[in-house]
């Protein structure tokens, strides 16, 4: 047997900063080396971010991630960090590919290298390329052919990142590679619930491959998405040895001892499911023996704890990796913005939060001291700007009722909110839910205006359980509850006209949520909704309520995606389409 | 040699309308049969629509239209069209394909179906997924894995759908298999100067497979694409023996002399690239002789007027197909808004199209004078509604000056606009082109609200093209030319502030555009800009512009795609991103 102390650094890049991230994982290098580690890793594309869409047919911008990596490696050995073994994600090219249509010769490559003494030992590209969900890689690059073996201090490392590892065959190749450790990079976007599909996944392959598995995972969000870290590291038999807290960055240190490998190096042209298997030994003598450490192991959160905190960083690494300061939202009482305010509060602090009260002739009292109640517990800022004179100034100009006086409210509301953005520089949020995004209970250049949206795909009821675990945790915390109990308690409504309540134009959405859930999410057609157990008319109603609302959805503002499907990047359909669910009504 | 009459129908389906494409292609074969044709082809999935994106996962939809298909076999024969032989693009799935991630068990295929006798004969799934530009057929579809060719009237004819054809492969199988005949289903979407390309490549694949070639294509508009049609037949010797009109519903009927096909059948197990080669035979023998028709060859319409008509056949159906009648944007007597009328009245036609006249203070008396004179020309609606009234409520409440001061007059319009779109149905319009789009020189919730922006993806120098162009065409039609001459040869202005003209802020527009097209169209980064020619400070200008312009040009709305690279389904960057072509300023 052989020791090795890994660190896995959970980091959080920033997409297009090849300089900044290169300074990210030099500074996070010096931290793994005063740990004692032997290797490091860092998730996948860490120098150029993750992902970096169409930034990637920009030849100037894949030569400044290729040059960074080798400047690291120059970097790392003046920092006296030659021994350390790094192992980095990057964004590379094919040097040979052939010119195909939309596919470029020398076309972008999802890749990994290994550092060590000043040089890259070792480039490896990503076989698996995920275009399902919200993964575009097939458009954006093209595979590796090799698996690389890379053997540190008398273990056999083989590497490999994210989708290689969901897919069969890496750790089967690790297996007959006779590799002891299985080290995989990865861009691996959260959602709710799926830490545990990733630590039976990663256990399954560490048995598979009959080796210890180490994945190291990105932290932070970067636009819609939100990477959770997790970082873990398992033993062969598919036992967590270490595993990294969620949402921070973290580096993960552990001590393994894994299977010497053998003197004899296997044949050169030994090949794997068509992979070439490359070897490379950059030190062939196990260490002397130390005295190891034992591995922490972090707690995941609870379900609602998860989902909270990824808002929470989704909306924090929007703001400040835009470089905002501020954000503004209009405060309305309601459940959806009240929890908008307690979230950017604990994402940026109370002071650069600004709430803007917008009354109108059919605003309740409540609305008013609800959000002021809010100010007053969490300290954020609150302004009131009454709507009257505006709704005159325009309908003494043009003839409007019905639908059109509500949406006309809503939108003289967001013109002030972009006014304040445009005069001061803060980032408008718009507080819209899942479940009204869906059905298009929302209006369209009105409460929809804003740069982020950071409830967009929790759905309402989700909405009052993340307020009432928030409150929760205040008290649990010893602290004052953000969110006033009257708002989690009221009954909701738009108050765009007398007496309105969400219940006239929707059905209860303790009925609703399941049912958008299993036609959104799962893709459930009517028959099935029906069969699902759905009442028809209910089906009837919110089906041509969503099949209508797809422009106003597109139109919304990006936001963090907490479900396996969303109507950000993972949702893509027409708006001209005739499809309908349920017969339509002419 | 053995003669047929192939009829290629070049229609418009509507994504998602499975009963009336059905009736469409029952119709259209209709007339086919009353041409004397032998066999008709419709475009790739033209029972489905194209593209259906996510549509794709819901097996409601998926079943629907495989049952279409068998439905239309049925009612072709009960026609008494069951000689006819009809070959039509539909949405199928793989019945035995394994479940992968993100790819699941009986995963859509993209089809196309030969029906003959009242019942469907062959059905062949397309081997080359494009997921490039506008495509993402890897996300939706499985691949196929046979080669079709079908015996019709003593002829082997292969059949391939759209991208097969642009990859090798098929015309070389085509040629191995023996076929006398190469027929080509497509959706194939508009681009600028694509004819050419399309001709050549159909020319030297009937050369290369030495057989004749039809390629049948889609027409009309669906979200940001237009088809152009252009459907082509050449002979084995790649010239034209047929080619049908750009942007309109034709059936093109062409008269062939085909070689015999042997009477033996070559061996079952025939593989070509993996594929396997399967064989139908509909009629062994050839048709007595007849008197051949010669062959219309359309002129296909010359580089302004096919960007006219893709404008003006975008908006139309994207009006048509989503059930609007009328369209209303505000006119300011500028060049966009001057041309989208224009286009807007050829379209649907003048009584359909509400213009709204918003002065403010500043606004020039030619903004009010050009306007009305457009009306006169064209008999569009014009409505003045002065805005001052509603600045003055705004900036009674919330004080805004600068910037924030501009933007609120293109809000308050747009709040206008809105309301009357409510009020009375119509759909709204975003005036801006691509050069504004590019550097972020338009108010987001401004003048960029609407449902549809026909001119996004026209450059401004492109705007002034087409205007002239349009004008000289009613001159050569006997015609009130639209377009105000005063509009064409005054200077662009926003009219936000006094005396503000564009070239305040932007480079000239005969520089701009070109430098916005190298970056944009080809990715040039800034050195190569230079390398290009382009001044450093203007490219430094213009990138930094560009960079910061992503989020804006996300909430721009849908317009027709011109270029081979736009701001639509094309272009996809990241918004949170720190990649600068030229270094930030602070």
């Amino acid at each position: 047997m052989a020791q090795l102390r890994i660190a896995l650094a959970q980091v959080n890049p920033v997409v297009g900063d090849v300089s900044g991230n290169a300074a990210l994982v030099r500074a996070w290098c010096r931290k793994a080396a005063d740990a004692g580690a032997h290797l490091v890793a860092f998730p996948e594309m860490a120098l150029a971010g993750y992902p970096v869409e169409d930034l990637a047919f920009r030849s100037s911008f894949v030569d400044a991630s290729r040059a960074a990596l080798d400047q690291l490696a120059s970097d790392l050995a003046d920092d006296g960090l030659g021994d350390l073994v790094v192992a980095v994600g990057y964004l590379g090219k094919a040097t040979d590919s052939a010119d195909r249509l939309g596919v470029p010769k020398g076309s972008p490559q999802n890749c990994a290298a290994v550092i060590h003494d000043g040089r890259v030992a070792v480039r490896y590209a990503k076989h698996h390329l995920p275009n399902y969900g919200v993964f575009d890689e097939a458009r954006y690059f093209v595979p590796g052919d090799t698996i690389e073996v890379v053997r540190v201090h008398g273990v056999d490392v083989a590497l490999c990142i994210c989708e290689d590892l969901w897919q069969d065959g890496p750790s089967a190749a690790a297996d007959a590679a006779g590799a002891g450790l299985l080290l995989v990079l990865n861009g691996s976007p959260f959602e709710a619930a799926k830490d545990d599909s990733r630590l039976d996944l990663v256990a399954r392959r560490a048995r598979e491959g009959d080796c210890a598995l180490a994945y190291v995972n990105l932290v932070g969000g970067q636009d819609e998405l939100v990477f959770d870290g997790d970082s873990i590291v398992v033993d062969a038999g598919g036992e967590v040895l270490a595993r990294a807290p969620q949402f921070d960055e973290h580096l993960l240190v552990a001590d393994l001892d894994l299977p010497a490998a053998t003197t004899d190096l296997p044949d050169e042209d030994q090949r794997f499911h068509g992979l070439q298997v490359r070897r490379t030994v950059l030190h062939d003598d196990p260490l002397p023996a130390y005295d190891a450490l034992p591995g922490e192991i972090a707690e995941p959160l609870d379900d609602l704890g998860e989902i909270y905190q990824a808002v929470v960083v989704g909306l924090r690494d929007y703001v400040r990796k835009n470089g905002f300061r501020s954000v503004l939202f209009g405060m309305s009482g309601g459940m959806d913005s009240t929890l908008v305010a307690a979230i950017a509060c604990d994402a940026i602090g109370a002071e650069n939060v600004y709430g803007v009260s917008n009354p109108s002739a059919w605003s309740s009292e409540h609305s008013r001291t609800d959000a002021a109640d809010q100010a007053e517990r969490t300290g954020l800022h609150l302004d009131t700007v009454p709507i009257a004179g505006m709704v005159d100034a325009f309908t003494s100009e043009v003839e409007l009722d019905g639908l059109a006086l509500e949406n006309l409210q809503a939108r003289i509301r967001a013109v002030i909110w972009m006014g304040l953005s445009n005069q001061h520089g803060h980032l408008v949020l718009a507080c819209g839910n899942k479940s009204e995004l869906a059905v298009g209970y929302s209006t369209i250049y009105g409460d929809a205006v804003g740069g982020f949206a950071p409830i967009k795909d929790v759905f309402k009821t989700q909405v009052y359980e993340l307020a009432r675990w928030r409150n929760a945790e205040a008290e649990r915390r010893g602290e004052t509850p953000p969110i006033p109990e009257n708002t989690i308690t009221k009954e909701p409504s738009a108050e765009l006209s007398p007496g309105q309540k969400d219940s006239d134009s929707l059905p209860p959405y303790a009925v609703l949520d399941p049912l958008l859930d299993a036609y959104i999410g799962h893709d459930h057609g009517s028959a099935a909704l029906v069969d699902d157990g759905f009442d028809p008319d209910v089906v009837e109603q919110v089906l041509r309520l969503v099949d209508r609302a797809e422009y106003k959805r597109r139109q919304f503002p990006p936001g963090p995606k907490i479900s396996a499907r969303n109507f950000g990047r993972d949702r893509r359909l027409p708006v001209t389409s005739r499809w309908r669910e349920v017969a339509p009504e002419d």
